[in-house]
């Protein structure tokens, strides 16, 4: 086989093998295809796409690229969940120990944030002690026994992923749906889960623009478990305007264990709980709604998911005392509020203003060299629908940094604020299966 | 200025800017952009395409990335013609010798065969002594006193499409009309030529394999002369079946020594009368069809034209006496006649068929490196149109290799023989200016 041919059949938009797929990622993880065919290739399969079934294939020759982490030994179905990232979103830090609590397995592999958007890893590091890193035994027996275990990509998995995408940065080639839902799934699929709930983010703060965009992601990835015989459903959920208050990593950590206290904002409490619908029926734990959802009120009710969150922190050599005494947690230097110069309804917080200005004031990395402030970023006072009176609090900054002068005019014109009232549309939500 | 922009422009349809093209081009000579950036945009513009304006930019930026050769010292308009290549075709051996006699200057850089096509380098070396290699200076000198010279391609001139080649036969991306135009176009402007004509040639043994294409092809390479302030014109011509009857190197030399004493195939002859009255006009040397046609009809009555490859020949070291004395050149050990086992008329003889088993004779190369056996080739006895009966000779292959059943019966097939009279269409020329 040459793989001069395999480009040229993308290039002219024909269908690829698995034998031709099989050869393409096998070869180039072991170097022996240069990156500059690969490039033309992807290059070709961003122009001129994948069908369902060459996806599938893709996904599947990445997946068995490297290490396969196998938890059939565990118990039950094991569960897994996946963001396309925001602003502002520290679900999986309330949803994981709310689930666990309820009796799944939730088996993560997570990553860091770039950019605007933050990394639930990073969230996780601003607890003292922490360690995201994990063997294979360690992290099975740590989802084996207490049920929760949220750890980064172990490197030896999916080699391909990380050899494609470090290509794919530098050549024009990220914004293809088959290459994105593939690097996405094969990574999922080699980590080991039953059952993968997907939430698909789109708007200003998203990966995705627009919804029709996540849709098609979402449903490109739902049929990359369909191909493969595994239990993926995804949701569509917008990013119009950071999730819940609280965008920085220490910050959204307290606003995750006051969540899990019963005191979160209220679009951040109600994603958890719907997500955790799907993820419990997912794992066969439940197969009613209202069931399920009264299964997920109760364990923070009773306490059981901010104890499950405990637990892992504790066995990752976090220090419990900061979920327990979340006012431990580091504060920055400079705390900044920002007030209206207007009076009315808030029609929209532009989330991707918010993620940069946040990243700027010291909680983001622009490359990923930088070093994340833990204790920078922004609490929101305001969100979509609410009325503000001129001089009143939009948001505060938090920081270590001086001159931050132009992020304050950012943070303050990243709200849009109108006369008219604005009507919240909660049945935005869209699921896919 | 970031390559990854670029390539994202011209991924999603957008015109490069003249500054584009100058940081791509110039910072790749300079090794400063890595191959698999570039091969990505190389795919990016074999799908989205380039426009007129793009297409004569990227080919002047070429034209600039190395040594640019300056002829304006020697009087009068110097000429250039170039064939896009084919099967049999050692035009540039007659029709050099012939316009230079009727007094117009054609400095020509060649190039070499490869696969089932042959190149004017090769077929000027089996003259035993011809230098291809010339220096700049020395070739200046030869264009001015003999008024003829074609050495092979300087590597100091145009080193951007050396890599960009090199990249392009690798990543699927050869056969974009850009790519394919600025690389021919750009060589030809950097070597000091007033006047260009193209011979794109299209069929079965052509790198084009239709009319069409080949039109597009024409149409742009004209368009880039028109851009950058150049005489070009372009001749459409077929490759339907081989030029002339010879095909293989020395064999082709001979038979262009007997076509410079009136003694060639009738296909050959009237290709280089009419590209030698467009090469005559283009410079300035007749202003009409007829006149020039009488001088060129002359050149090869006097002997002017054969006595200008002679001089040459020797200008350029080689042995005279061959050209003198044509019997001399190396014969083959193997000389085999195919005859035909079918009566009728030949309907086509797949020129691509032809060349590639004259590649297997000994008489081209399969990559780059292969050395050729330069008395190996074919002598067709018959041509399009001709009658054929059952037994009568077909061909003569000649080589030095035994084992070539197979070869015999691919020459026999490459005849298609029918029933029917065929018509042959002469006007199928067609020229673009």
């Amino acid at each position: 086989m040459r793989f001069e041919d395999i480009i040229e059949k993308k290039r002219d938009k024909k269908e690829l093998t698995r034998d031709e797929i099989h050869y393409w990622i096998s070869n180039y993880v072991k170097g022996e295809i240069p990156d500059y065919q690969v490039s033309s290739l992807l290059m070709a399969i961003y122009l001129n796409g994948m069908n369902k079934k060459e996806i599938g294939i893709l996904t599947d020759e990445m997946r068995i690229s490297g290490q396969i982490w196998d938890l059939s030994d565990i118990p039950g179905l094991k569960v897994d969940k996946h963001s396309t990232g925001g602003v502002g979103d520290k679900v999986s830090l309330v949803l994981g120990p709310m689930v666990a609590a309820c009796g799944a397995k939730l088996a993560k592999m997570s990553g860091r944030g770039l950019g605007h958007t933050g990394g639930t890893l990073d969230k996780l590091e601003s607890i003292p002690g922490f360690d995201i890193h994990k063997t294979y035994d360690d992290f099975k027996k740590q989802v084996k026994e207490i049920g929760l275990a949220i750890i980064g990509q172990d490197e030896n998995i999916d080699p391909a992923d990380k050899k494609l995408y470090a290509l794919r940065d530098v050549t024009g080639t990220v914004g293809s749906i088959p290459l994105i839902a593939s690097s996405i799934m094969s990574k999922k699929l080699a980590s080991g889960a039953d059952c993968i709930l997907l939430d698909v983010k789109y708007g200003s703060g998203a990966f995705m623009k627009n919804i029709d965009d996540a849709k098609v992601l979402a449903q490109t990835m739902v049929d990359i478990g369909k191909e493969l015989h595994k239990d993926v459903k995804a949701e569509i959920t917008d990013m119009d305007q950071p999730l819940g208050m609280a965008v920085g990593n220490n910050l959204e950590v307290k606003e995750a264990i006051a969540t899990l206290k019963g005191d979160g904002p209220k679009d951040l409490t109600e994603l958890c709980i719907s997500s955790g619908v799907i993820l419990l029926k997912q794992a066969k734990i439940y197969d009613n709604d209202e069931e399920a959802k009264t299964a997920l009120i109760n364990s923070i009710k009773t306490g059981a998911a901010l104890n499950k969150l405990k637990e892992m922190v504790k066995y990752q050599k976090g220090d419990v005392s900061y979920i327990e005494h979340s006012e431990k947690f580091e504060m920055a230097s400079e705390i900044i509020p920002i007030y209206s110069t207007k009076e009315g309804y808030v029609h929209r917080i532009d989330a991707l203003e918010i993620g940069k200005s946040s990243m700027k004031l010291g909680g983001g990395r622009e490359t990923l060299d930088d070093i994340i402030d833990m204790s920078a970023g922004i609490i929101l006072n305001k969100k979509i629908g609410d009325f503000v009176k001129n001089g009143e609090l939009l948001a505060t900054l938090y920081t270590n940094k001086k001159d931050i002068e132009e992020i304050k005019g950012d943070v303050k014109n990243a709200f849009n604020i109108q006369k008219e009232e604005v009507k919240i549309d909660l049945s935005k939500k869209i699921f896919i299966e």
